[in-house]
């Protein structure tokens, strides 16, 4: 996947230790050196925070994970290593002592990265013996899951590095963006710099608290910018006259004592014409129409998510969600089922977005948990719930058979029913069905389920209120027709 | 669920549409009243984009959607009506005039609330009658969807008005935050007017473009803001002492120049206790591991629903895991297997932390996930490769058999083997073995995939090389000895 095999990080502070994360993530070795005396427990610990969110961000197979290697010296993290990302102190005098290091130590040929988020890299650059192998890439925390890097070349950079990293960090999995012109902090944080100015002012001055000034961020424009800029975004709020709308409108506010930024560049024709024109060439493909449903579907899906998470915008919708439920009628549930003749409704859910595969539609697997929650809905319907499988006991699935008769994509909405097949003694054969909610059978599950004790791993006979339960239910599902496809073999003829 | 059932609405612009929009949405009729010419059919597009979002955004069952009045006065529009949205220019005399109508027709204990985006509701009090009614309540684009609303008192503002306006928006879904004293564009705007005066001095010297600035937002600390904002992101990058550490760190750089705005607040000691001492209020019953799991989990599902909608960091997410997808057929070492004549070594990985389910083991979902991999570790074998399927035809499975043989943990590797049952025609019938790498068998999978067009979701025969390559492994396979436990139907006697 990648022709850099083994990478060298000097520095292993929080952005440092995000490196040697994403890298190892990606199938890369690591020689870290930092001198620090905890090094290798704060490293360990950003390690860990990748792991766990790593195993959550894709189903696809990822490479066999790299080697860290922890080094005493410089030396022996930098010799014969190709690549080699520089994250110490955002000290001049450090970074030249360090690269100074590395050039007696490392290939003349080995491309140097400093993840430096001020420093323009021609500075850097000053008194290297090979300074055309030197850039800036300057990562955002959390380094492992923020896909923009900052690539910004010195006076002496040979541009031919800028072309290696690109392809290199998006082989990563991130987003490498070229800021084609040197200025100290860059570009992102200029723009983060601004608003934490501006910030300071309004906490010194008691207009709002930091708890405040964050809401108001992460409940409102917060949400836009994960999926829109600021040009997109006003773009769509000129409506179809579009950039050159919104900029007669809110050009006069640019004179307005509206931020404690008062040094603004002059509102004429010609600045106009470069953003519209600019903004034209950006989002021009897209009607203003288009825009805004764009942004509404990732607004909605934005919220929906952290909904999931439980945090933020999405406890906003959750609350809200509460209220309506208070406010109409419920919903079908299991409860409201007492009469267990038919096959019984056991779940019903929307397909999340992190159930999907590359094509967008549901991952097999998934076919297999929506079953498997169905069997834990209808274990809990006939008293093997959490207290009992506390207690010690529990049903393990030991055959499943699927017909995947259909696709289904992110966010529609499905439902399944369940039908005993048989229940007694130890065993228990259920039929699933997984309907979307507009009748279409997506899939069958057939399993066999046998009751164990969680303590010796074997088979045993459940307690007699499940057991009955079960029972009479497998009583008066005996009485129903056997569903298409139970009992057979994969390949087997209709 | 409401005590106001009408709104009267007086202009229908961006903004007002929306809040039109939101409250029919919530089941509140609304009167509106704009002179524009175009103002229905203006309204009527924010209605249909709200409407289609409002069906995505939640499965609760919603009220009966309110009824819309355009009304071609607003004397119509506000005749006994207890609430009114003035959403008009943002200009003062405008607002004034608009104010005086107001209190000649309506109710005097009507509660006025302008949308205003940056004049002080003191301002906007000067000359009414009744002023105690008026306050600030400041929403977003699109107001449908974003959940903020700034509510701002005026020096003659019943603070009771603010009491009911923030039951009255919660229960739109809205999420209103009071800020509690007065300063011309609020708090919001404030932050946003700071990044648009920096963005454009970043076009006008030509340092980027804005699609360079919009990919540097939403690839990066945009998708933080969404969930976190500036001053709690700021604490976890401090590490374990927070909010302090993190000033010590960066206070100096705000004397230096990395923005045009360099009218700071002096940086000294209060300063530094006030902003920390307000994080430690919002943020300290969290420990940083906590508040950074929280975010790690927040920037993966942001990116997952992105990845759905196929926007932005999402995009990214999509590209890499198609990069993942082509390496894994390499890393899983199948190139070294150049000798097909018996199973075929097809993956191998650890189990992650969240495979695990109550029973403290592999859940049984994930079996199959194992074996969609390996499926997929054979496609790419045959040829069935991410470009082929980019050109429109794949696999899809039709049946799934599993035989569930042992239990497996956490942080254990495992690999499949896989054997080729029969492959002919649009037909692959594989069978897949899954051991813990200690040769523990863990399950075995047996499954019918069929070739289909992508394009018209219908059977169809492979291209040439990919059937040749089957054809080839199913012929060196067809000597092997079946392997145990195939062709079985769920349940049948050993």
């Amino acid at each position: 996947m990648n022709a850099v095999k083994i990478v060298a990080c000097i520095g292993g502070g929080v952005i440092g230790a995000g490196w040697v994360a994403r890298l190892l993530e990606n199938g890369i070795d690591v020689n870290l050196h930092d001198p620090a005396p905890d090094a290798k427990s704060k490293t360990q610990a950003v390690l860990d925070n990748a792991d766990r969110a790593y195993a959550k961000l894709t189903m696809a197979q990822r490479p066999v994970k790299g080697v860290l290697t922890y080094c005493e010296s410089l030396e022996l993290a930098v010799r014969g290593v190709p690549w080699i990302i520089e994250s110490v102190p955002e000290n001049m005098e450090i970074k030249h002592a360090v690269y100074q290091q590395i050039e007696t130590h490392a290939p003349s040929e080995a491309v140097i990265a400093s993840s430096t988020s001020g420093i323009m890299p021609s500075q850097l650059q000053q008194g290297m013996q090979y300074p055309q192998r030197l850039m800036v890439a300057h990562p955002f925390n959390p380094v492992y899951l923020l896909p923009v890097v900052e690539l910004v070349a010195g006076e002496q950079t040979d541009l031919d590095v800028i072309t290696r990293a690109k392809g290199f960090y998006q082989s990563l999995g991130m987003r490498p963006i070229h800021v084609r012109k040197e200025i100290e902090a860059f570009v992102a944080d200029r723009l983060l710099e601004a608003i934490w100015r501006e910030s300071l002012w309004l906490i010194k001055d008691g207009i709002a608290t930091t708890e405040e000034l964050d809401d108001i961020v992460r409940f409102g424009f917060g949400l836009r910018y994960a999926q829109m800029g600021v040009f997109e975004t006003y773009r769509i709020a000129g409506g179809e006259q579009g950039m050159r709308h919104f900029l007669e409108q809110f050009g006069p506010c640019l004179s307005w004592p509206w931020t404690k930024l008062m040094d603004v560049p002059e509102y004429n024709e010609e600045l106009v014409e470069l953003i519209a024109g600019q903004s034209d060439a950006q989002s021009g493909h897209y009607s203003i129409r288009q825009l805004e449903r764009i942004r509404d579907d990732n607004l909605v899906a934005i919220q929906q998510a952290l909904k999931a998470n439980e945090w933020g915008a999405g406890l906003v919708l959750a609350d809200y969600e509460k209220q309506l439920f208070d406010a109409g009628a419920k919903s079908a549930s299991i409860e409201a089922q007492p009469d267990h003749s038919a096959p019984i409704r056991t779940t019903r859910r929307r397909i999340p977005p992190d159930w999907t595969d590359y094509n967008n539609h549901m991952n097999e697997a998934r076919y297999l948990q929506c079953f498997g929650d169905a069997t834990d809905a209808f274990m809990r319907l006939i008293g093997c719930d959490a207290d009992y499988i506390h207690n010690g006991k529990s049903y393990f699935t030991v055959e499943t058979h699927i017909r995947h008769l259909d696709e289904v994509r992110v966010n529609e909405q499905v439902h399944t029913t369940t039908q005993v097949l048989s229940g007694a003694g130890k065993k228990m054969q259920l039929f699933h069905c997984l309907y979307h909610d507009n009748g279409t059978l997506l899939a069958t599950g057939e399993h066999m389920l046998i009751h164990v004790s969680l303590e010796t791993r074997a088979a045993c006979i459940p307690d007699v209120e499940v057991l009955e339960a079960l029972e009479a239910i497998a009583v008066l599902h005996a009485r129903l027709p056997a569903p298409e496809g139970v009992g057979r073999a994969v390949g087997q003829a209709l």
